[in-house]
């Protein structure tokens, strides 16, 4: 795998800069300073930058305005680094600095890069914005200011969860179009007739409607699921700092914080109630990643049964034809294959995968502070991105141009023995099990053999084996 | 693995019965019959019955007696093979029968054998009461009249959701006691103070009343979780028959059932709105599961925080002591190991792998339905119960006779430099962090430091270093 | 669950014993000791004890039968004593007092309990051998004699590798019975040509002895891969005592003892290079796991191959019928469901789950030993006990009795497009494609199409699309 | 996740290319075609291009080569064509065209789209070589010229197993080179004596060399294990086309081309000896994926181990320091945290993560191929490229400045009771076992309390107590 560089193109100058473990030439031009430097440094693991996940920029600058006007409301921060602040913070939530935010998705050190990575553009931006150069922290520190009443283990954790929450109300937008597009197939197939199937032998019979029906609501019930688990992200632990103690932060801070969060995101946040607790945990993240593997292997099966109803074209099912959108073969002339439920089972199986790696991260966690949080965040955010594509792609691509193979449906249905279950309750069990194997040994049809034998007249017949009383439409 | 047998001792007579595949002589004195005696032949895997789980045949006992009472209200069933059906299936609820459910817990079918055993055993006991002879079922039939306006397909996921609900109803108990020890030990540890630590590392002051009130808070919303989780078991598809269209089963019957089974548990049961949906999907295994390895993995981490904290005792953390329960070694006199959150911890890793296991076969339906129930049902009935004695063992066996290494706590606490980030934001980040180099290096308080370069006067140190501020009590 | 007592009836008579942390009343007929009812009390949790598991009994027998060789050998057991050992071990491993160890399988403890469990049946039935009372340690004691240069961090990862290995050898039989019953059918069916399938799609023909063929093949590698872990479970750190650095154990144990055990297992064990590592690492269970659950999803996949393929009888694809072992509804009379594939699946479902559990449990190993070795035996010999059985039934339940649907096979390829791959060297892959596009639009045969175009002539036609030249027969 | 578009700049021309879709216009610059773009629209999920993947197109344009050369030795590709193939696929081999693979990682198709992107790059590139026009395919076609006796079934599994191969490669470097430093590191503590733990406790002394060298020895043993599953990833079932049957491919190709193969790239290749099972098995990236995840969860346990014994610096372990290569905190001043191998830790969870997806993507084929090849692909390059990342930064940022905390260890050793067991020999372990208590509540040493009972004189106390006797080095 070869990486482009996270860096951006070498500054002619550069600027000198310190921390606890020495000095750093940064380029001159980077808003971003020797914390991110040395991340960058040290973590070189995927080659995807955390700027890369739009939501997480988002709600990182959100945290920082936030905490930048609870601090100068409380008289910490003096109002003009507070408004520059608060400017630089705005502008990162809007992603005008995502491509100064290099620091790997994958990173050690529980997050700490990551808010270091904020602290510094804002601080960075700020200085600009007040005049000054970039670098000169003495004028405005990235820790001492930007990060004044906060530690990484309640900015960062606050920021995972409102980026999750923004991207799952994302996903749940296209998840609830592709319902609504299984809805249509279900009504346009309400009136077609075919044999259902338990444990892939022909059981009764039903609509194709009907099954497509349960295809929209499955995916339904998983919307309802997925919604659930939102308010349970709006839990924010900000204020409680490094453990939860709150040490460093002063009285009202907390409250103070999470009104003005809940204001610049519009969204309705509560403070957690045991912050100790609250910091140390990261069980929200498993929350939502068990709900999202729900819903994405039950979509995968789904995929699985339309790959299965559309195979053929004619030695297989046949029932279905999903619409050609690439040549399926590059030996094969004239296959066309699924190629879009393909790519969502595999989409599915990521998940599943996501879903392990968040197991261990989350059971992996030590006392007063869980540091796998980043792997967590990369899982997670990548999942719900994944599966919000997978979703609209299987209903432009697919679903919406499904057709019913109709005259072969009607023909299985004039043959099948599968209908010989509506006669057991007049017949009982085990006369309508003799007639099943007769039937299918020699060929001929239920109600032929139901005739010849007197066992009921024509009309009982009739009434009993209607394609509508069959399907429990009647 | 040896299996010991599931069949009773030999009978000295057998009766004769025949199904479409032809005839098995049965034991005399069996209640089940042949449908049973071939899953039994089939399906020779974990040599643990389905008999063991005394939660899934209370729950098909009471499926079987609101069958019967629904079909004789409707008509379908005559007064005294109803009632002799209510009280075989009465008996078979209380656990009479148990024995007589000999099917493996992991058959194919997806779970036909699991329901022709109690439709076999309540019919033969119906018989008994009856007056008639045991395999008589030209007067009262397993499948035409214990199993009427039935099927497998929506007994089974019925039984299998009620036998969930009981077992994780039990589970909350249990969990809710652990974690009120921990919060007893929390009150108990209330005036402790400690090192807290992130990332392993000395991070800054608290209480270790604190810490088990973290343990309390994270099992407890854990137990919310779980509870969240019970009213979707609730929703039942009886009426659904064999694919969800009702099949055989005559109008009236789904509310009559539902409104019965709800009488006889006690729950308040709901029928399934799309029932062509409710009967294909096992969602719900995977939704409990989800939420069921939260639980575990969370506890896990617990056990090992406190196999962390209980490290030494001389050369470890040696902050808590754990009542030993055994001798620890066979080579090591004197030795003491913590085997109690040991098996806590292995309880967790199979409830893991028994979420990968219910992900596989939730995956793995086709269309109508899941064949793959059983090993669902296996899968999480195995995890709660285990998951039960889990939490009682660690309560009754570890944490309510944990103690604190109180002096060692207080000689740390004397020591530690952990408390300069109290300084910060009096002195600045910077600063701060060359007195705790400083400190360490050469050994001395940071209290020393800070007055003996005139940083703060001896009244602000002790404002800004006293235990209850730094621990967020005052 | 309800769980039957591990507990022999009670004995009228107690003898008291003592460990380090006090006394306790032991059945006097009981051959284990306190150390093995203090387990049963601590761990009540699968119901399942480790005396089920044959192979961890055999195992465990044959260790304490090698040490008391090579302890009497180098001058540290009397002669008397030895033999008593010997004598006594040697009845374990045969199995007479499989019931004598009630520990379950699920324990905290690395093993101490099971090691503990074993030295004292050994040395009660020691003791009986040589005339005294059980619960004379003073004649003959479970440390001092039985684990004599012995720890539990030797003997318990060297009887559970020794275990898993028999019951792999096991496998490997039933295994390679199955891929032979594959290689059969695959001669059965070696002239029968059909429609062979990529992606579910109708792709080029073949036979359905080919097909059968790479069934065989398929297994037959995993059995491959299978039997190169064997040697890797024959490396054993007996001598290594607590951490490997071999403390208590004499010069010349080490090399004394493995020679004894490999006489009396008749297997070639050698002795691992670096004990420290061998001590702490669990590495081969998860080498073991890794290809068991290889083995287990490959032949997940050919199970859901045979349902598919058999899938029908009249809706589906249908070429093979399965043989008919049991009813296959409660409800649908006549139906035939393929239930011991669905077993097979269910079992490899389960051994995917194992997996993650015994990942897991290597990961939380730490420093110099790995707590959770009990949870990966239960965990790898329930596996292989299992997959054991699957094997065997699947192939006495299912694949000696497919057969073939000739007439269908037969009428779907004299129908099929996909012979036009044959023709696209001929042709080339845009005509092809169109060919096959209007067969399939205007439902007539690819011959038909390129001999009305003149594109090629009969002789041309019949050999490039010879059913043997297709499936590359010649 | 915003992803930037996989399209170079738009091109002013446009040149129009069909397929049995229709019509498309290409940006008149591009080297890839038709096919290429139809699947970028299609499969936008990862915004990962299969460019990025170098071993993945070095692969393929190996492949392309021995084909050309195959062909064109067996007569049916014409010399300059030949030639020109060629040409354009080592150029593809070089990395030349890397940027011209902008098909998404994950896709649906079985990876018939990247194939096709090669075919089409490499047309293309050849029809510049030869004087034509890009798109002018009647001169020479990405299908009938460049994929001549190819299928996807065979290129792209055959590419994927190169790719895994080389970076495998790759990785073993590295991973070597890590063991290395452990080794070099325990060479270097090879004489300082410490307190081994098992299950956290203290157990008996060891040196800190030893416990390197476990380090050390446990990673090589993984070296092995990867090394072994290299030759399984040499086996090529090219020649097998479509399904296996070799269908277009004639007589000698198979032969032919995976000799080129072998030449071009300089490994052993060999030809599957069952075609059919060779196509549609995907288990040889299961055993890759299975040894890599022993790998890294055996790497994340060494990993928790360094995290553990440098933990403090004042309440913890604290055994060792690992190098501080980045601040900790954003809030506590002079924290330095274990960053490195908690980088690796969340790298050995994501791969966890990718075995989970490679086994459901494996079970999932069906009948003669797997078309969930990419997500495997994806996932095990990608977890190849990590975890050299991760085992070179562990070495070059962490391992190699490890120190060890002599004064603590000597004084540790001073006091510890851990030495008791050495004495357990010669006192009896109910002796010992009563010393060990009596030390740990009196806090006085071993050797007193032996000395003052008598037990031992001086001489035989200072041989059994003798640190490199305990440490098993005399």
């Amino acid at each position: 795998m070869t990486h482009k560089s996270n860096f951006p193109a070498p500054s002619v100058t550069t600027r000198p800069e310190r921390d606890s473990l020495g000095q750093k030439d940064i380029p001159g031009n980077a808003y971003w300073g020797i914390s991110t430097m040395r991340a960058v440094d040290n973590f070189p693991v995927s080659g995807r930058s955390i700027g890369s996940f739009r939501s997480l920029i988002w709600a990182l600058g959100a945290i920082k305005y936030a905490a930048a006007r609870a601090n100068e409301t409380l008289g910490l921060l003096p109002t003009d680094k507070s408004e520059a602040i608060q400017k630089a913070s705005l502008e990162v939530m809007e992603g005008l600095f995502d491509d100064d935010f290099p620091v790997d998705r994958i990173q050690g050190g529980a997050g700490t890069s990551t808010n270091m990575n904020a602290n510094e553009v804002i601080a960075n931006r700020a200085l600009e914005i007040l005049g000054f150069n970039r670098g000169d922290y003495a004028q405005l520190h990235a820790i001492d200011h930007v990060n004044r009443s906060q530690s990484t283990n309640d900015v960062y954790p606050t920021a995972v969860k409102l980026a999750v929450q923004r991207d799952l109300a994302e996903l749940l937008v296209e998840h609830a179009q592709l319902s609504d597009a299984f809805d249509a197939k279900s009504q346009e197939f309400a009136g077609i007739v075919k044999v259902g199937r338990t444990q892939l032998q022909d059981a009764v019979p039903m609509t194709l409607g009907q099954e497509f029906g349960a295809f929209a609501e499955t995916l339904r019930e998983d919307g309802y699921r997925l919604r659930e688990v939102l308010p349970h992200l709006l839990e924010s632990n900000l204020g409680a700092t490094a453990i939860g103690t709150g040490i460093t932060a002063p009285r009202g801070y907390r409250e103070a914080v999470i009104a003005e969060l809940g204001k610049v995101t519009g969204l309705e946040l509560i403070s957690a109630t045991n912050l100790v607790e609250a910091t140390g945990d990261t069980g929200v993240f498993l929350l939502v990643s068990g709900v999202l593997k729900r819903a994405a292997v039950k979509l995968s099966k789904v995929c699985n049964d339309l790959r299965l109803l559309s195979s053929g074209p004619q030695s297989g099912f046949g029932e279905i034809s999903l619409p050609a959108v690439q040549a399926g073969s590059s030996i094969m002339p004239g296959k066309v294959n699924p190629v879009i439920p393909e790519m969502v089972n595999q989409v599915a199986f990521r998940i599943v995968g996501a879903d392990a790696t968040i197991t261990m991260a989350v059971e992996a966690g030590q006392l007063q502070l869980n540091a796998f949080e980043p792997v967590m965040a990369d899982a997670l955010l990548e999942s719900l991105a994944w599966l919000t594509v997978a979703c609209r792609q299987l209903r432009t691509h697919c679903v919406q141009g499904i057709n019913a193979n109709v005259p072969l449906l009607a023909q299985r249905m004039a043959e099948t023995i599968s209908v010989v279950t509506g006669l057991s309750p007049l017949l009982g069990y085990s006369t309508a099990a003799e007639l099943a194997k007769e039937a299918l040994i020699y060929n001929r049809s239920i109600s032929e053999l139901v005739l010849s034998r007197g066992l009921l007249n024509e009309q009982q017949l009739a009434k009993a084996l209607s394609p509508a009383v069959l399907a429990g439409l009647q």
